[in-house]
């Protein structure tokens, strides 16, 4: 085993086949088990653990409980469903005051308000040493609108939500503490901290059965397309011209000498959406979006064969298949 | 805020009352949520860190795979339902050997099998420091045979499904190093390792409405006990005399110097069953468990008027209100 694939694959090998009634097991943003009347349960868990997804010198605990709630709202949108629930556990280190365990409660409150989610309860329990907590989240979403990673067919377009790049770009320009306009900081800070999960967008796709496949950005483009590109035996061809890029990305990607493109497509945290659509449904998916008061999705290129995933620059193409973080790229086994 | 009571109530406050369609939300054994059809989802969450909850030195990971699907069962069990399905979110230290995340699953996965449930996947990252998993398990339960913790009425006879105090009693013989007879020793360890969830047990109780309030032992009889107290606005005496002791549990106590009751009452992780029934379903109470091939329920004393758990000794009285395992009464705000 050399990544988290493997192990994953590992895992799935020991806990079995599921029975029918699980629709999707691992491997995708969601468990998805079939439900009474045609509607699917979709059922996430997801651990976040101090000093490996947040660091708490420049995460204020509000924003903290904004963030954890909507990443977790992120892996349901991003099967077509709608978020219904939330549960906490929270591990609290027994040194740190107990007020910020309101705090970020709060926070996880604004955010399920924001969405119209339930936060029904959970458990704390003391956690020495650092802050740890995991969420699950159940949602719903009809069987016939349910969209999945493995869907994506040769010749289909590859789109995203919005232009990426912004929360990494944040999260250097905290952790380097960068100089900046307030503008662009505002922005990019933004990005990093409160991540919208795009809850509409995906219901607008799902409903009117616009995309094939369907990933919320949370690694970055490269590692999430080839996420889309394994599930469905598929390669991508990436347009580097056609990838949105904002000028606060750019100039931060100047200060700490990194190819803003490199930032912009590995950076990840973006928890945007990156889907794939038949060319003939282009028309539909514009007329869609903007219908719903969703700004235009942005192609960035084309689902083709093979199994890479493929960066077309001026000067080469490169290959940048699952480039991301990989959360077991640590050690051979 | 003074412990972890106040800090699920502070919790209660923020997230506010829940849906209609929320039948239980905060302060039982799991989360339920109206469904279709009569049916009731249960849904539990629960995060075990390292050091807290478990140590690596004396705790075999399969071992702990295993403990930790169980122990969740058991929360849905206490409810009266069927566990159906887990997620697993893991959090591996990166220093540590994967294959020891396989043999965790491994061990989870024998549980599994054993009561029926399917682990459907999850989410796995790097945890720097200890290790750390959530488990979130999803049950079903008809309407009617919902158990609470806040059924309890003065006059009712109060019930164990077993002997207490084994497995604290292992969990000492491993930290302290005692010696035991190798029957005691094989006794001890394996309560404290390996505790079965008292499902079926659970369902007999539902199924023929023969409990009133339902608990799962975590946390020890005297904890346990003022939680369905609390939450039933009634006291409880509990008979010494009447509480089962094991042999081994007293030889223990007798080694480190402690008081065998104190070992049984308070030492939690039995997973047995704590329940209520009214005196005149006793009859009914002994013949459904025998026909269930279940042991006799121990009865070990009765619901009063009042707000106390009180422990009546032959040369005492003793209030033993939530004596037990608070996670957080670590320091007062």
């Amino acid at each position: 085993m050399t990544g988290e694939r493997d192990l994953i694959d590992e895992l799935s090998r020991i806990f079995g086949l599921p029975p029918p009634q699980v629709v999707c097991g691992i491997g995708d943003d969601a468990a998805v088990i079939a439900g009474q009347g045609g509607e699917y349960l979709l059922w996430t868990v997801d651990a976040l653990i101090e000093k490996v997804h947040f660091d708490l010198t420049y995460m204020p605990l509000r924003q903290l409980g904004r963030k954890a709630l909507a990443v977790n709202l992120s892996d349901i949108a991003a099967m077509g469903g709608k978020p219904r629930y939330a549960l906490l556990a929270l591990g609290w280190p027994p040194e740190r005051d107990l007020f910020g365990a309101l705090e970020l409660a709060r926070g996880m409150q604004e955010v399920a308000q924001e969405t119209g989610v339930t936060v029904i309860g959970g458990d704390t329990v003391s956690s020495p040493g650092s802050l740890s907590m995991s969420l699950t989240v159940l949602g719903q979403v009809k069987k016939e609108e349910l969209l999945r990673r493995d869907g994506a067919q040769i010749g289909e377009l590859i789109y995203l939500t919005g232009p990426v790049g912004l929360a990494a770009a944040g999260l250097e320009t905290l952790r380097r503490g960068l100089t900046l306009t307030e503008t662009e900081r505002t922005l990019l800070l933004q990005a990093f901290f409160d991540p919208q999960p795009q809850i509409l967008a995906a219901r607008v796709l799902a409903r009117n059965h616009l995309a094939t496949a369907l990933i919320d950005l949370s690694d970055g483009v490269a590692s999430d397309l080839f996420q889309i590109c394994r599930r469905s035996n598929v390669g991508a061809v990436v347009e580097s011209t056609l990838i949105p890029v904002p000028a606060p990305v750019a100039e931060v990607a100047a200060q700490i000498g990194k190819d803003p493109l490199e930032l912009a497509l590995k950076g990840g945290e973006d928890y945007l959406l990156l889907f794939t659509s038949p060319p003939d449904r282009e028309k539909a998916l514009y007329l869609h979006f903007s219908e719903a008061g969703l700004g235009t999705p942005i192609c960035i290129g084309k689902i083709v064969r093979g199994n890479r995933v493929w960066l077309r620059r001026p000067e080469a193409t490169q290959d940048i298949s699952g480039m991301g973080f990989d959360h077991f790229r640590l050690k051979e086994l």
